[in-house]
């Protein structure tokens, strides 16, 4: 039976954007597992396979996993055959918090507005209550608090950057899971401006481009927003 | 024969502060090793086994290895009967290189001249120069442009003080060399300050505070500046 995954989605269900949908995506296609997308916008994630699920959401026959990192090392355990996802749990998981609190709250800054705009009328409602809770602001205020330069997140990207100027991918020679994780962030701007404000001739440019062009090129065929 | 460090110090031989160094210190009890420090201030470093070294410098018989990941790498393989050091040397690569760009910074903005003040008089001298050099103004200018208050380094922090409210080290439940270089950067800070900043009662300080009491409170007992 195909593997399914529940992927967040925008008024267009082709509209896929969630940078933790991201990082699935690129991990089953690391396994050389195939799947089936089901998209989901924000109010109907909850609703999916139980109460208060949040994507991805994997349903593998009779087992549903949740959250990317969760999903990764599954993956790792039940196909040790295939390419490892995982080189060190601990260290990825330091990798995941650098990008959620580093570079999510960067991309968050220059797209909101974007998100916003690319979702259903109801989905449109839930983002603004959860999030202008979260931020203690309205979505306008918070749009018009920061300027719509790559400074910050490149800024943010230095260590990246420094890394890649070594290795090819964050896991070294090939890519690991956290290459993908920080992929999803920049995926996820992409997706929403078109554009990623990587300078073009710098080490992420070209691994950004790489992982773009791997898997089929599946990530630089997702739909963007723009 | 026992492992000689070169370890970098201040006016006096026993203030051993070098961040890297430290990394090298905690790497070879970590491998349960003894070893011997020599002492070298900055104006010497050049000279010590041969022209151009950096400390961290370990010789191991016939054997010398410079710098702290290289020494980590070159333990390893030597000794793959004893704990592990590098659980994956691509991610520790970006570790490294988000504690040099993001915490070193962080630090020396908060002890630039408390550096300088520890320093011999030639040493003082090379240390202006190379360091006005790299920052385009008089160490005085630079210890006057950044307030002495801890939140660029806490905001450096963020992922770290997250990955450690779900592990206990960085390295998952033993410290790995990542670890040490974490540290590396507050030791010095403390070193120079006689205090970390941290909140009492974060993740981070608990972290900090059993790192120092290890391999009999090396650490802990370092000699400090202040």
């Amino acid at each position: 039976m195909t593997i399914k995954l529940y992927e967040l989605c925008g008024a267009h269900d082709t509209l896929l954007f969630s940078p933790h949908c991201w990082k699935t995506r690129l991990s089953l296609a690391h396994k050389g597992l195939d799947f089936e997308t089901v998209p989901v916008p924000f109010t109907q994630v909850a609703s999916t396979e139980g109460e208060g699920r949040r994507v991805p959401i994997m349903r593998d026959g009779d087992t549903v996993v949740e959250d990317s990192f969760e999903i990764a090392k599954y993956l790792d355990e039940k196909h040790p055959d295939k390419p490892k996802l995982i080189g060190d749990e601990a260290l990825t998981a330091f990798i995941i918090n650098w990008t959620q609190t580093q570079l999510h709250p960067a991309v968050v800054q220059l797209c909101l507005m974007d998100i916003y705009n690319a979702l259903a009328p109801e989905d449109q409602a839930f983002f603004r209550t959860t999030r202008e809770k979260v931020f203690g602001m309205t979505l306008e205020e918070f749009h018009a608090k920061f300027p719509k330069t790559p400074d910050a997140l490149n800024k943010a990207l230095v260590p990246l950057e420094l890394t890649l100027k070594k290795q090819d991918f964050i896991g070294g020679e090939n890519p690991q899971f956290a290459d993908y994780v920080a992929f999803g962030a920049l995926q996820w701007l992409r997706i929403f401006t078109g554009d990623t404000f990587l300078p073009k001739d710098n080490n992420m440019a070209r691994w950004l481009n790489a992982l773009l062009d791997m898997y089929d090129g599946d990530g630089r065929k997702a739909q963007l927003a723009a």
